[in-house]
């Protein structure tokens, strides 16, 4: 066991992550992650594997230049009854150019006979030339023993032997893999100690992944009881279940448990913007939840929770966001209390006397509307028209006399059948009767036509309004076609704001409208605009 | 220490659950899920908070049937200052009629000075009257000790005697809440040993939060020092981070710890279908990564992986995927999509020559299709029917040769605003053109009604078809209301039969069509009825 509180990060999301399913990283994608990992202090930076794939050739042949981590170049030990400087996949490893050499070899006598068809001596030496021909060319070298776990618990002492052969033959570090990822805590617990009486902690790595939702549980425990190196991935990518989750490991490792990385406090305030940078280039949706980072992961829904979280944070706030460049959110919900109300308010710039009789009236509209089915958590454009609404004067900006949606399957002329849809609506605006007719693609998108063509001569300020997203749930769907709908719509404008609102019917037309009228209203609200 | 090996799981998805971000169930969302909860045999369902919102009330005022849960009703102790029989909250949660009452109170000493301002022997008081009044009434009492974690670490004698107040005063289960979810897993271990010295672990519970990732860990290792209840979500559900993941821990407890839970073997079979139930509810993307019952849980990529898989499975497989209703999956090629097919045939009787060239081209439109946006994967009633039209004769029931469907909003003489749908089908059925209109809530509504007033006379065997499910996915939000919509509708009969259709346009009323008219023909094809 050693003392020393220096824990080494280990980066493969550009070797192992891209194995996820869905993901397919560019060259160059490969050489910007390598910056923005350099650049936060991650110390081993694992690019790919060089022979196995155009893409990851051209990243070794123009490595990016890094400043504070290491590139790894990824590959297997050499064949067997093979010389090490003789096998053309190891070579091609090894002469990538990378400072360091990440070789991954067999540790269960299991999958030495049955995948590998090999003898167990012969395995041995098959790590031990291999690391040691690699040292004779990198600066550094480690050691993957894959399926380490499973090994160790068939057979513990083959399992040791074969990290030890590894050691013997200069490898800096040996990563213990837990290449199902089916081992719980406790297990790697008592196996990484019983490795650390074999080889010093210092040297020994941890390498886990998701498959029964203990990854990062099992890389934290394998450091307690000494190893040094974690080997993950940012947002936990990864095949299967994914790999371990360093974005979720790093901030315990540093805040709770008292261990250094690379990262300096400064650095951890980054991490963010590392994950979220890393779902921008995949376009993935962030994960609301993820800890530490995610934009739930310090929001406060219940009443109670907001009121004590406003007296002393500590309350329900395990470590303060800003660590980790997150923020607060506070949400309004059918748990709506007063509290969480005056904490929107104050974030909306609306100045309620928290004595105003008008409020419990609010609350209730809430909870009622909440039970119809208005879900405000996410719509803050609706709540903060409902309130307004109810405690200022918003002005009418338009009023709908009526509206008609046709949709109309027919054969064209050319034989072909097609669906077109129409929306005729007839509006006031600014005391003046207005209509008119579009048409699109589909029924809310004729009617949204419709809408724009009436008021944007009208209200120019609607000129860079833009629908961003569109979203439909069923809420009883028992009811099937009669069903209730909500509808989510998300807006932007060309200042970068967005904005949610929502519309509530049986009629996914009529909620459709609803969610529509909310955003052109709150975007002129927003604007200041004169009915 | 318990030597007993049974755990008893608390769901908490229908309360804790119900805080997360974007989700909102209603009364009869709650019903249905508590039914599904009893049936896979969870031991606790906790319904939610009664008088603390209308839906919470709806759902305990008709309390759904159990067999093998029992369903709790959740609540905090008294109020500082009050006697426990003489306080409104207290009562609406003891007498709500449920058989388990689970109060909430406080364990950490800065939460009763800071949040609730009360005495520490008040508080004290309140946790051992509240507990005992519930007694009178309820079959079973729990106490969740909020914040203990934190609470034990601050003040540990204090923390001990609230949650000994509550056993003595007859609590069955007190459970230690990780209520800002900060607790690392090897603290856990540490603070449930301690406790187990002082209430026997057979009458202790845990509760994590998600908030470092550790909370699938921190369950399992409290139930390792002794705790035999766990409260947890589906899916992980819950404020934050979420809750700790049921669906994660229950297959670890029973197929890696060797710990009995409510659920048999052949119950935890129905384990990803109880997942992907929630997820459908919800209308959320199942995670594909979620461990055991995620789509790419035992996903393996071509090459190595699989050859070695199919030497042996535990080459790269955990558990058996079969052991929680999960399914093996290899990534496809042409060769893996035929296997697939050919499964398919047989499980719904279709006899077809696999060297059939057919088949070939078959694939070709599924991928083509499923590249458009259909998804086959649920709706095997949509893909049958395309392959049996590819394969067989199919008859046609019915032609469309044009409908619309014409959706208004106007005032009405009483002056209020109502939106009216109609719809209008022509089509030919039986070589008899006929036509007709009916009125619908919203648009798919009135096009089903039209369609049967047409049908219905021509093959009655179409009376008893009900649809029991309608849901909407638009596919590229980004394109907000010009998105491609999928509509999947479920189908039943008489005879208790369900089955699924897909249907996918730029435009949601064709999309419905499209799956509507599939659910009908699929219906008729499997009556043999001639057109």
């Amino acid at each position: 066991m050693t003392d020393d509180r220096r824990v080494y990060i280990y980066d493969s999301t550009l070797r192992d992550g891209a194995q996820t399913h869905g993901v397919d990283f560019s060259a160059a994608d490969k050489a910007a992650i390598t910056r923005e990992l350099d650049a936060i202090g991650i110390d081993y930076i694992e690019g790919g594997w060089p022979g196995a794939n155009p893409t990851d050739d051209a990243f070794f042949k123009n490595l990016p230049e890094t400043k504070r981590g290491r590139i790894a170049a990824f590959g297997m030990t050499r064949r067997g009854g093979r010389s090490a400087s003789n096998d053309p996949g190891l070579t091609a490893v090894v002469n990538a150019g990378a400072p360091v050499v990440t070789l991954v070899g067999k540790s269960w006598d299991f999958q030495c006979k049955v995948a590998l068809g090999v003898e167990l001596d012969e395995n041995l030496r098959m790590i031990g030339d291999s690391i040691a021909h690699a040292g004779t060319v990198a600066r550094e070298v480690m050691f993957d023993a894959e399926h380490f776990f499973d090994g160790y618990k068939a057979n513990p002492d083959y399992a040791l032997s074969c990290i030890k052969a590894a050691y013997d033959a200069g490898a800096r570090w040996v990563v213990l893999c837990d290449t199902n990822g089916g081992t719980l805590p406790h297990e790697v617990e008592a196996i990484v100690a019983a490795v650390t009486r074999v080889v010093p902690g210092g040297n020994v790595g941890i390498h886990c992944h998701d498959d029964t939702g203990n990854a990062v549980a099992n890389s934290l425990a394998a450091v307690r009881v000494g190893a040094r190196q974690i080997q993950g991935t940012l947002n936990g990518l990864g095949e299967r279940c994914g790999n371990a989750n360093l974005i979720s490991i790093i901030p315990s490792l540093m805040l709770k448990m008292g261990f250094e990385t690379g990262l300096t406090a400064d650095d951890l305030k980054g991490l963010q913007r590392l994950s979220r940078s890393l779902d921008a280039r995949l376009n993935r949706v962030p994960d609301r939840g993820a800890p530490y980072v995610g934009e739930s992961a310090f929001a406060h829904k219940g009443g109670l929770h907001v009121s004590a979280v406003a007296k002393d944070p500590k309350c329900y706030e395990h470590v303060d966001p800003a660590s980790v460049g997150n923020r607060r959110l506070i949400l309004v919900s059918n748990q709506a209390g007063l509290s969480n109300l005056l904490a929107r308010f104050e974030e909306i710039g609306m100045e309620v006397d928290r004595k105003d009789p008008r409020l419990a009236r609010l609350i209730e509209l809430v909870k009622e509307r909440e039970f119809q089915g208005y879900a405000y958590d996410g719509a803050w454009a609706s709540f903060e028209l409902l309130a307004r609404r109810m405690l200022e004067d918003v002005p009418e900006y338009f009023k709908v006399d009526a509206f008609r949606v046709i949709d109309e399957r027919r054969w064209n002329a050319k034989g072909k059948l097609i669906t077109l849809s129409e929306a005729i609506a007839k509006l006031t605006v600014k005391g003046e009767r207005v209509m008119s007719v579009a048409e699109g693609d589909g029924p809310v998108n004729a009617l949204d036509a419709c809408l724009r063509k009436l008021l944007l001569p009208r209200y120019p300020q609607l000129g860079d309004l833009r629908l961003v997203d569109f979203k439909v749930r069923i809420l009883n769907p028992d009811a099937a076609t009669a069903a209730v709908t909500r509808v989510t719509i998300e807006s932007a404008d060309g200042t970068g704001t967005r904005w949610t609102t929502v519309g509530v019917s049986e009629n996914i037309i009529d909620a459709s409208f609803e969610a529509l009228s909310d955003s052109i209203n709150f975007k002129l609200y927003r604007e200041g605009a004169t009915a």
